[in-house]
């Protein structure tokens, strides 16, 4: 049995079966939202509803009680009102369940009789060996497995950043956001809610160990189990990064956790102390969080922190070399070598500094292929950051003034930004550098989204580029001082 | 004559005709494109091609020599091999053109002959009394003109963000940006190029005059005349707010910038000081700075640093909160006349804190309409921030759930989601209170752009509308500073 396979989350997030409590033909219940997201995103294992009345729910067979299931399901998703979970636990425990989601809310997090409710279903949970999430959670989303069971529908490429979320929002509300900016949805996204039984940690060991999965984003209000928490970072971090967005730690931050999940957030400096100590990357937002596991997730690590930059356009290059200092970034001067190789390439507008700023470049292609080829060999540098520039207008001018005719010049520029795209993807797999690419255009530009599809790096801007390639190489870093600090302990 | 019409940039961003040297029929020829531009974005005005050998150039009638045209154009743009520029701007001189432009490079940005180049086009201007923008820019662009004389066409809806930059790509570079972000274009940008005659004060002093200006951002290299900058901004920054992005405060942006445009960049705190002076907010990115003339530009000022935020999501909203927190914005609790009032629109579930987290709301519309006008209200509070989440596909789902017939549901859709927009766009008008929406989806979800397009400033996460608000705060204190030491100086 391998490592994940072992773990609670395997049959929470890879289900061969489920059983639903909750949807009905009611369309507005939180139960058939959820449903429908499933059945939305075309997860294939089998569906059990569980209804008291109706025969069929939203077209499937329906069952009255758990206990008539032809199967004992892999895993029970609970959307039930709160005073009837319990039961419904107890009896997903006879059939032989062994694995929840509970997404009722109204237990810990409330105050009244909800702390009793949550002690009584962790009870249920011990009696039967249900391992569960929840409650008050979102769900899971699984898009290798095109197992979505939140309450939006996803219907994302299969992606590689995997997530724990103290937040269901960031599970289900990025979608879209991951969509929009890199084209792919989470391998694997975990909305934890109160963290009655699986809580981070666990999420932190089944990520590691999840082949899907080569980044780990984390939103955090506040850490339960800190031991625990740090072991599993501290192991997980060793060959795969994660990167953490902590919230709580301003005053109004703390307030705000307090309210939303009942969390007790510390200050900042405990918090950067316990990420430093388990390894893992600090994030100030949301969206440098994602940016990072992206870089991450796309890119060999660098053996140091220099970094040449690629650009065409001189206020991009400088607004890159300014972000670049500001993120411990170094640019240093290109080698006699690099130099002498670049002559051939470039016109006399260029700088050869770093920047190599190129203006323009006499064979277009060059861009994509010789010159970044020939930075990538330059042996005083560990990095590379390329600034990309809608080519598509361009090439199409250049076909025009060659004569090209007017119904040729589509499926040529296809082919020509398709091979743009492909030399970069090439030079980065053959070469052990990691290489970022930051512009301001979207994946709405076929020759960004074409980047990212073979696997290309693109970031929103040249501030964000150089803030991941401190990450990537913070992650460098750190991971040698846990593999040193192994290696001393074993001793 | 108003003091716009004074400005020496007046004919360059305004021009009712123009003269363009070094279009051709050959497209790959910058001339050429620069002229493809101006034609497909429609500019209205008249222009004469000049070139000395050509009848007809993209399909307009040529001149061999600017001294034949049938009038005297408001401008001239030079898209010349460098040694030919200084004649051909004594040949408009000779005509009567005041206005030009100068795209050309191999001026004062390089060594050998180019500053002494410099000296001959700057007497030759003074000589008959022409003003110009450059050399080595990249042109104008003005949305509310459809005249766009850059290097890439724009089609950019009209927009109120006015720029001047020191690099040109952060003038053309960003139609796209500005576009897929926000919905529209610049009012007026300007490409400056060398600086060689017209310079940064100038913009500052024209885009304070121009009536579709409501933010002026600034990329800054290097500042020239540091007298006139402050002395322009200080003025201009009491009725309209200046955002600055400086890259050279950094060891390795500083040599960027020197390789760039031979700009000699201060130290960080120097500009910070000048900054401060000049009552000019500085972003730290090229995202941020855009943000902040958005936000700016769309909003009342805050009579003071506090804020309500409201969202149905506990994590974006701790975000907002936390991010707040480090951004100087104070989130107090609500009045108690506001919890009485919220009381009859919020579900058990609900947070009535602040940030106020609705989880959902009985009827979707009140989230628009009721709920944020009685935040609004709240006396303890100087603003408001909203989270917005796609309501189409929940619209969509409710009216399912009604039984609204399938033909019918996404006209319904659209008039909901459309009354959703245009209900927040009246509060928005209606209080005095600047209120900024945040939204983790773009402008490719017909909610978002229906929002941003009835004027409500959607921005791209919780981090970044909370910066976005503080710099609306900044602002508001830059300014009274200014216009106590105006009233101070003139007693």
């Amino acid at each position: 049995m391998s490592a994940i396979s072992k773990s609670p989350l395997y049959q929470i997030a890879r289900p061969e079966s489920i059983a639903i409590f909750g949807a009905s033909n009611n369309f507005s219940s939180m139960g058939t939202i959820i449903l429908n997201a499933i059945l939305a995103d075309g997860y294939e294992g089998r569906i059990f509803p569980v209804h008291p009345k109706e025969k069929r729910v939203l077209n499937l067979g329906a069952y009255s009680r758990v206990g008539d299931l032809p199967e004992v399901p892999d895993l029970a998703i609970i959307v039930l009102p709160t005073k009837i979970v319990a039961e419904t636990l107890r009896a997903c425990g006879e059939k032989g369940i062994r694995r929840a989601i509970i997404v009722t809310a109204g237990f810990g997090e409330v105050g009244g009789e909800g702390p009793a409710r949550q002690e009584e279903i962790k009870a249920i949970a011990r009696q039967y060996n249900i391992r569960f999430t929840g409650p008050n959670c979102i769900g899971v989303v699984n898009s290798h497995m095109k197992f979505n069971a939140t309450f939006l529908s996803s219907a994302c490429r299969p992606g590689f950043i995997g997530m724990a979320s103290q937040s269901g929002s960031f599970i289900t509300q990025m979608f879209d956001y991951l969509d929009t900016r890199f084209g792919q949805g989470f391998s694997t996204g975990f909305s934890l809610g109160n963290e009655a039984d699986i809580d981070m940690a666990d999420c932190i060991r089944y990520l590691g160990a999840c082949p899907d999965t080569r980044a780990i984003a984390l939103y955090i209000e506040s850490i339960r189990r800190g031991r625990e928490f740090i072991e599993a970072a501290r192991e997980v971090a060793l060959t795969k990064p994660i990167v953490a967005f902590y919230v709580g730690g301003s005053e109004t931050g703390k307030r705000a956790c307090l309210s939303h999940t009942g969390a007790l957030a510390g200050p900042d400096r405990l918090y950067d102390g316990v990420f430093k100590q388990s390894g893992i990357i600090r994030a100030r937002s949301v969206e440098e969080m994602f940016d990072f596991c992206y870089a991450l997730g796309s890119c060999h690590l660098p053996k140091g922190n220099s970094a040449l930059i690629q650009t065409h356009s001189g206020g991009p290059g400088a607004a890159a070399a300014d972000a670049c200092g500001r993120s411990g970034i170094e640019l240093p001067a290109l080698s006699q070598a690099t130099m002498e190789k670049l002559g051939a390439y470039v016109p006399h507008t260029a700088s050869v500094k770093n920047p190599v700023d190129l203006t323009f470049t006499k064979n277009p292609l060059d861009y994509f292929k010789a010159i970044p080829e020939i930075l990538l060999q330059d042996e005083g540098a560990d990095s590379l950051l390329i600034y990309f520039l809608a080519t598509e207008a361009m090439v199409h001018r250049a076909l025009v003034s060659l004569g090209v005719p007017e119904a040729e010049i589509e499926a040529q520029v296809k082919k020509i930004v398709d091979d743009q795209c492909a030399s970069v993807a090439e030079l980065m797999a053959s070469h052990g550098k990691p290489t970022l690419g930051f512009s301001f255009l979207t994946r709405q530009n076929p020759f960004i989204s074409g980047l990212q599809d073979k696997g290309v790096p693109v970031l929103a801007s040249p501030e964000r580029a150089a803030r991941a390639l401190g990450a990537l190489v913070e992650y460098g870093r750190l991971r040698g001082k846990l593999a040193r600090s192994k290696r001393s302990s074993s001793v």
